[in-house]
C-alpha cells in the first residue's frame, strides 16, 4: 500500500452514515434505567462519543447484503455497549484519569461506580445481543467475550516483562483488540445473511484489521504530542505494559543498555527520560518496523476484500485500512 | 414457624448430596482455560468452598421432576460461578480482605486483576447457560444479571443515608441477593419441566427465601463474635451500608440521638463505640424487629411449598427456612 492521503471517519462511515443515529439511539434505549446513578453515569459517558468504529464495522458487514435489519442496529449499539464496558473497566484498572479529554468514570465517581456500572453495561450488551434471537451471532459474541477478557488477563502477567517477546504482544493484541473487531464485521455478515466465504473474509479483514489498528494505536504512545491526544505520552510503559516498539527496541540492545532502560523505567521516566527512550526508539527504527508489521496486516487484510466485487462498502473498508496507518490520534 | 432444632446445610443437602460433586467438576471444566494467571486465580478461590447455596437450589429445583439432566449441572455449575464473579467484584467496592477466611483475590493479587477474573468468571457462566440451548432459563437468568447488578448500584447510590427507608432497604436486597436466589430454583424447575404453577411457586419461595437470608445476614452483622465469621463485625455499616437493624433503630430515635449516632458512625467507630451500638440496637429491639421481618418472608415461602405434596425435597426446602433463621454465621 503506497502512499495515499487517507481519508477522514467521516468520509469513510460515508455509506453507513443514515444508520449511525438509529445505533445511537438505540445504545440510550437499551441502557434505559430507572436507576438514577446508572442512567447519569450512562449519559455522561455516551455524551462524549468515540470513534463508533465497532458499531461502523457491524454496519459494513451487514451492508454487503440487502438491507440493515432492526437486529443489526441492535447488535451495533451492543458491541459498542460492550466496548464501553471495557473501557470503563480498563480505566479502573489503569487508574487513567482522562478518557476522550473527558474525566474517566472511576475519576468522577469512584472505582467502585465503574466496576459496577462496567458488570451493568456489559449485562446489558449481551441481553441485546441475545434478543438478536441468532445463535451464531450469540456464540461467536460470547465467546469473543471470553477472548477479550483473557487477552486483557495476559496483558497484566505480562506487566513489566523486559523479555516479553513478539509473539506474546501479537497474541495479546489479537485477542483484547483485533478479536472484537473481527466479530463485528462477522455479526453484521451474518445477520445480512451473506453466503460463508463472504463471512469469512469479513472476519478476516476485521481480525488483520484489528492488529494494524492496536499496532499504530501502541506506536502513537510515543509520538506526538500530549495534548493532541487526551491521554499522556508514554502512559502504557509508565503502567508497565510492553508494546511492540520496545519489544523491538530491546531486542536491538545488548544486555547492558537494557539493563539500563529496564530500571530507568522501573523507577519511573520524568520527560527528558522519555525524550531519550523516543530518541533511541527512532534510532533504532523501532516505531518505522512497527509500523512496517502494522502495514503487513493491512496488506493481508487488504487481499481478503478480493471475493467482493467494487462497491463503495468495500471502498470504505479499504480507505479504513490507510487511514489507521496514516491516522495520528 | 415455631421454635425447632435447624438441621445442619449437609443433612438438609442430603437429597442432592450426590450431585453436588458433579457440579464441583463442572465449575472447574467451565472455567478451564491456559491462560495460567486466570487459572491460578481459579484453583486458589474455589479451593475454598462456600455454602454452595445456589447450585443446591437450581437441584431442588429441578429434583421435583423426573431426573437431574446434564443441562440442570451445568446451570448449577453456571450460578455458582456467576455468583463468584459478583463475590470478587463485591470485594473490591468493599475493599475486603477476607472472604472465607482466605485473603481476597483483590488482597492476594491487585484490583486489577480482581476486576478482570471478575469479567472473566462473569462471561463463562453466561456462556454455560446459553449452551442449555433453554430460552426461558437463559432470559430469565440474563434479567436477573442486570437485576443483581442494579441492586449493587442501587446499594451503592444509597451509602451513607440515613435517611434511607425500609421500602429501599427491601428493594435493594430484593435485587441484590433474593433474585438470583429465585432464578436458581426457577432454572432448576424450568429444566426439570415442571408445570408452570410448580416453577412459579418455586420462584416465589426462592425471592421470599432469599429476603430472610439477607436480612438474617445483615442482621449477622451486628450478632456474635468476630473471629467466628471470617470477616470483621459492624462492616456493612463502616462502609456505610445501612441495613434493617440500623434503619429501625435510626426510625425509634429523636433527631438529636440520631445526629449523635450519625456523626459517631461517619468518623469511624471503634470497638466501644460498636459495642454502644450493638447495646442500643438490642434496646430498642431493632434486631427482634428485623429477624421479625425476616420470619414474615419464610412465612410467605413456607405456604409457596404446599402446592407440592410431602417429599424429602419438600421437606429440605422447609428446613432451609429454619435453618435460616437459626443461622449463627
Amino acid at each position: 500500500m503506497g502512499l495515499k492521503i487517507s481519508l477522514s471517519l467521516e468520509e469513510i462511515y460515508q455509506p453507513i452514515q443514515s444508520f449511525l443515529p438509529q445505533v445511537e439511539e438505540r445504545v440510550l434505549e437499551i441502557l434505559a434505567t430507572p436507576n438514577e446513578l446508572s442512567s447519569e453515569v450512562v449519559r455522561y459517558f455516551f455524551k462524549s462519543k468515540g470513534k463508533y468504529l465497532r458499531p461502523a464495522l457491524v454496519l459494513f458487514g451487514a451492508s454487503f447484503g440487502k438491507n440493515i435489519s432492526e437486529n443489526v442496529i441492535s447488535t451495533a449499539a451492543a458491541l459498542e455497549i460492550f466496548h464501553s464496558a471495557t473501557l470503563i473497566h480498563d480505566d479502573i484498572i489503569d487508574s487513567a484519569y482522562l478518557r476522550r479529554n473527558l474525566p474517566t468514570v472511576n475519576a468522577k465517581w469512584n472505582s467502585q461506580v465503574a466496576v459496577l456500572v462496567g458488570d451493568y453495561l456489559h449485562d446489558k450488551a449481551i441481553g441485546a445481543i441475545f434478543n438478536t434471537k441468532n445463535d451464531r451471532v450469540i456464540a461467536g459474541f460470547l465467546n469473543t467475550a471470553g477472548v477479550v477478557c483473557d487477552g486483557e488477563i495476559m496483558e497484566l502477567k505480562e506487566k513489566n516483562n523486559f523479555n516479553l517477546k513478539e509473539e506474546t504482544y501479537f497474541n495479546i493484541i489479537e485477542r483484547k483488540t483485533a478479536a472484537l473487531l473481527a466479530t463485528c464485521l462477522e455479526s453484521g455478515a451474518v445477520l445480512a445473511d451473506l453466503p460463508i466465504e463472504q463471512i469469512l473474509a469479513l472476519k478476516k479483514f476485521g481480525l488483520y484489521f484489528g492488529m494494524a489498528f492496536q499496532i499504530l494505536d501502541d506506536c502513537l504512545d510515543f509520538m506526538g504530542k500530549e495534548n493532541e491526544f487526551g491521554k499522556t505520552l508514554g502512559a502504557d510503559l509508565q503502567a508497565g505494559v510492553l508494546t511492540l516498539p520496545l519489544i523491538r527496541l530491546i531486542a536491538l540492545l545488548d544486555e547492558s543498555r537494557k539493563a539500563e532502560i529496564f530500571s530507568r523505567v522501573k523507577s519511573g521516566l520524568n520527560h527528558a527520560q522519555l525524550d531519550d527512550l523516543v530518541r533511541l526508539l527512532e534510532e533504532h527504527e523501532a516505531l518505522d518496523y512497527s509500523i512496517q508489521r502494522a502495514r503487513d496486516y493491512t496488506d493481508r487484510a487488504l487481499l481478503e476484500l478480493s471475493v467482493f466485487p467494487e462497491s463503495p462498502i468495500r471502498s470504505s473498508l479499504k480507505a479504513l485500512l490507510y487511514y489507521v496507518l496514516q491516522r495520528n490520534r
